[in-house]
């Protein structure tokens, strides 16, 4: 029985190592992680079936601290456990949270190209599928864009992001995370992704997104975050922190001989207020921050 | 005759591809090779001699368009031509260029370390001479610091000045350029260096430095700028813009094979306003930012 | 049959010159010329019926591009024709938007009112009814109050303004617009209408207000804009940027002989963000604008 | 007859003089005060205890104009009068009133602890019941916490609170009104109760409260206030403006002889714009303050 | 005796109906006034001829109380009083104060045009001689440049400004007042001129410059203003204010029949703060807004 | 010979216990006690007499580490050594520092009133004579003025300063130091005297200072200084701290029984930024606070 839950395992690993990347990606792989593992198990009485399941959940949950989505999915999924045939409850309900993960980005991406006018240069940080969403789907309207991206250090996913949106035809440019200010007068607008929003508005995103939109607020630049419902957190409700996952320094460099002894800090996230953030793009219509609280007890009230 | 010219070139080429780096090294690299291109042509007659020397001066300060050390020591070094002897007028205002740079450094050293009390947290930014001259003044006093370093990319000089303190004994953590705002809440000092400071008491330095200002500024935590006097930009006086250097893409990254067509913008500087400097640390003192004016007024006359 | 359909052309014509001006009075207008429309062909059949007020609605919507209360009166009029009998439900809805467009400027200038407090000098800008009704309502429950007009260029709806207040017995000074900043610190409140409201709880008003909002926020002059409810942007909840209008430069003036060439620009309204505004008041409370998300989601769901 | 309103005329006294303090406390005073008057007049017919209860509510809530806590609690408490045994009713809710606030004081403590990180220190004002819950409550969960509590002139209630809280065995420290700025750095976040939460998130608190909020702002710490939801006020949702009631001067000092004729203002409250507010904490959750307008139509719609 | 006056007179009168307007020419007018009457009655004995001077200057200076431009160019011109032969002293300096305000002009335009860059798109408001001086400037410099101008309200300058750019060949467009912060993101730079600059760096400008220049600040537009050195106002340095001219309201509009008793304010200035000026760009460079009481203490500590 | 130096023992001692408070007291009270002194030692033999002084100097000095005014009129005094006659030079320059500090006060006195308007609402801080020459001047000039005084906490100075206001015929109110921004919007001006001027224009006085300059700029309200220039900091100018003396906890409370063990801060001054002074009052001119660092080098050059 120890070789069926290989499955969860070898996607916790995926997750904690960044191989998945991206809190809508971390939540459907966790979610088809655990559709694959109780088809694996379906054997099983129902009883050791659900202990297996929660698990299951438990150690994906554990792979990375602060993106949401990852609790979220998992919580979604393993609610199918409570209904009357909790084998297929679960399975149903990763398929729900996959499918219905997908449409949010395709929503997301037209109500956040509405906010995109043609001629706009638009600037993005690190690489998220809601925000890519919303250029390309820009791009696919014939609106004539222009895109800086940044490098995104420590792990430089801004070059997966150029490069995926070179490929896609529009006119990328690529620029050190220090340069913001610098080019921000050129930017009409700054379109990130999430990893979570808070209760009070406030939005956890990749180290640095809290610089940008300080940069962004200074100069009157809009500043939006594309972020699906399944990324607001719900313990925040009840006034819980999210916890800032500090990673590896061998991410940002390895020191060896002379360096030896030269510390290093890797904060993989950070948190921008709600003041600096222009409105928050979801799959259910673009909201204030502001209306972050009302969101989570609307559609997760369950969850807390 | 060619080759001993030799001396201006090497020293311009090493200035250009930042071989030699560093506003106040530039300074006293471009003075020295004036001296010793002098020593080499002082069997000219005068009118040779000035003719060559201008020449020499002329090419020198063309290496980098944004650090005005660089003019500035071209023009205090070749005043000495109006010199009844013109090749000693020379050669002995190129000592005194660098020797009062060293002192300069020094002095900066002392003031800025003034600044510094006992247990604070010092942030910098790229590799500044003055600045560090600050922190290590303030170590070499008893005080127990901490100093964080940013990477500086594209070029990453952060890491040979964490290196530098960390080898003086400075207890030293290094942190992406991003990372400045998760982290300024444990800063109690900015001390960054200076490439250029304009009428207006801005100041032109290297990339991020703005972005770290503004975040200092939004969590009110001290910005100083350590700057020798020679790097007050006489021509700001008239109104002229400093120059911003855009360098070569390849410093951020060569983009080959499948990302190839991605553009890069890599500006090597950029200008922090006057309203988030505390004080400019120069060796005749400590000035508001507003005072740069004054000092380039009283100092450089002459040079506009 | 043609000659029934100029009663909307007229209104059409009306709103599209500014003859019928003022939000609410433009919904007015719109609501009754489809009623009167409505009985003009009601021995049409239901189909042709529809279908003719369908176009009347989209002609009137097509009169000016920014006033949300056009279409929201439209769409709330022609949500009749949904009912058993569609002329019936035309005429009733129209009745009933009418009303309750009254009553709703007699409640905010109820609750308004509340806001006002005896000795206060009001700022207001153009020619706003619910504002009016708030000035108004405070001046009658015996309030000793002052109000300046701007003259509201290009149009110069503030004379109007100040006429209305001045006939009602107020002590009204007009000024230019220029000179908001210059007497802010005699202003104890301003008070505007609205044109619409975003989802993220932006203002969209005459040209000018987001400048009188901003110096009264330097200055911590309390901002107020008081907006019925069907003034709401239902399209900007999934993104849609409101169209600003740009009329005719001959609005600013007409350049003849020496001046042609002269290029005018002459945008309508401008937007101005949430962070500016105080409350909103609206016939159903006073609200913070990053309420608006949820008033429009409440009150007008179905209007997406 | 005229002996049992006596509970009453005490019971209003001690608010009035302030010998019953903080708006949970009085709250509850009121409610049990109710309930003991009822009981005590239980014989009259229906029609005369409904009348006699009326007007002692009436006498209680006039005792102090700012806090809403009083008009909430008498309004719950005598919303029992409809029951169809009015003298059952009333006590009951008099008693569910205390016990769901002693409850809500109790949860808030625990979300607010949520937000206090292991080393913080704190800084409080004046002596709030649901504050002080938030900290005791960190404390218990074994966090390392010190507290910095300001004077609260001119009653000094911070006096009370540094008591309270050193005799839990918190690390106590207490300041003048005047040093918050100068000690605001080594803050890490700032926690203070409420009289009473406006619509638009604005917070009503002991003088002083805006001018804490206004430095925590300027330093980037964060800013919580703790509030149960029955201090969130009802009418403030149609306008009104919540009274700032002025105490007697001599609360300040009494002049005598030479000084008399200097004049004293002595205002109880002010008011804390939503800006400068990063959370509220009440029992049903940690809400950003623009959602106070919510919780309101929610939570007291029937109270307006 | 009493017509050589009247040249005094008539410059007088068209100072003060504004016939004459712009600080420069003022300042010269009047300097050419007293010219022409110190050649007029010249046949008067030393003490007579000074006596009438001294007369002329007074009333001169009277005209308008705002602009320092008036009395420091009748201060300037009757310091040749003092000279052995006053009537030859008065000549020269009136000659030297309008050949040195020209040639003021002419510098201020070349420093200023050094601040444009290719492409640029400049705001200025009203008609300033200097701030035009940069802008043609800069075209004749060859840069591709944009300039909108401000009708600027109540007397519409902004109009001969427009045309006077139209007829140089720049691309000029012309927007109302209100609708500076609608363009301000299509704006490089903003120039104006300056009636008065005062010792704590302060620009007294025409009505409507501070609001532009708040508007400007807040999207982090360079806001500039041009001042001639003789616009420096001495008495600002011991403490003065300068007076606001409140000019006649039928400038704004003339209230006939059915306005008649609506009051209108009309002052002509604003006082806009140093934090909001980039830099004052002077005929002897340019200076940080601090840097003005240096001037004054350097160029006319004779003058207070 | 031991009694003699009593005098100084005396003045050192009213110093340190406040008794002899304010910038300006405390410096004539040093120099007239240095003045005593050397009257009476003036039999020693001029290198004794020398040493004596010298020790004296340094006792006065460390009475208080925060007002310069003591260092500055010590040194200002001891200069007087270095004449030919140090025991004449040393009573002259007591007499000329105590003259020309009285005198300060009433130039400073004259240049303030300018500042004040008729009917102005004026705020003050602390019992600054500076600030109170302004004032009484303003009133002695005719103006309605009406004043409002803080306590001042911990000692309360507000009260001396409303007693010498009140006596004078001023109407004047007092209230606790945490209501400033409740009566902000009533004050037209706020003038507070100096304790110390940094370099780069900052402002050390009584504590709370910095608040209520904090809130005067987020309401627009302008916000003054009042300080003679020996109240400049020379050694700022070479980057040193001004030391923030920590008073007895005594002058806050006295904790016994059972307050016992909570910890007091006492800190008697806090430090202004330059951005929120609006000018200083000299009494050689109004400078805006940029303007110190130029002050210093100009009277002080000789201090460092």
């Amino acid at each position: 029985m120890e070789r069926e839950i290989d499955v969860i395992k070898e996607t916790f690993e995926k997750i904690k190592n960044m191989e998945i990347r991206g809190a809508g990606r971390i939540g459907r792989a966790a979610a088809n992680a655990l559709k694959t593992y109780a088809l694996k198990i379906q054997d099983l009485n129902d009883e050791e079936f659900k202990i297996r399941m929660k698990k299951a959940g438990e150690l994906l949950v554990s792979a990375r601290p602060t993106a949401v989505s990852l609790p979220n999915a998992v919580k979604f999924v393993l609610k199918g456990l409570e209904d009357e045939n909790p084998k297929i409850g679960v399975v149903k309900r990763a398929e729900e949270f996959i499918n219905s993960s997908l449409k949010a980005i395709e929503n997301i991406g037209k109500f956040g190209a509405n906010r995109i006018r043609d001629g706009d240069t638009i600037l993005t940080h690190c690489n998220s599928e809601a925000a890519i969403s919303v250029i390309k789907t820009a791009y696919d309207e014939g609106k004539e864009i222009k895109v800086f991206c940044t490098e995104t250090r420590p792990r430089n996913q801004g070059y997966i992001t150029a490069k995926t949106l070179y490929d896609y035809g529009i006119d990328t440019t690529l620029i050190v995370d220090s340069a913001v200010r610098y080019f921000i007068r050129e930017i009409d607008i700054v379109v990130v992704g999430a990893d979570a929003i808070t209760a009070n508005g406030c939005l956890v995103n990749k180290i640095g997104t809290s610089q940008i939109a300080l940069v962004a607020n200074e100069s009157r630049v809009p500043f939006l975050t594309a972020a699906e419902t399944y990324k607001f957190h719900p313990k925040t409700i009840v006034g819980e922190l999210i916890e800032i996952e500090e990673r590896d320094p061998s991410e940002v460099v390895v020191f060896e001989g002379k360096y030896k002894g030269i510390k290093i800090r890797n904060p993989a996230f950070d948190v921008t207020p709600s003041k600096y953030i222009d409105a928050i793009i979801t799959e259910v219509g673009l909201i204030p921050p502001q209306g972050a609280w009302y969101i989570i007890e609307k559609y997760f009230g369950w969850l807390k």
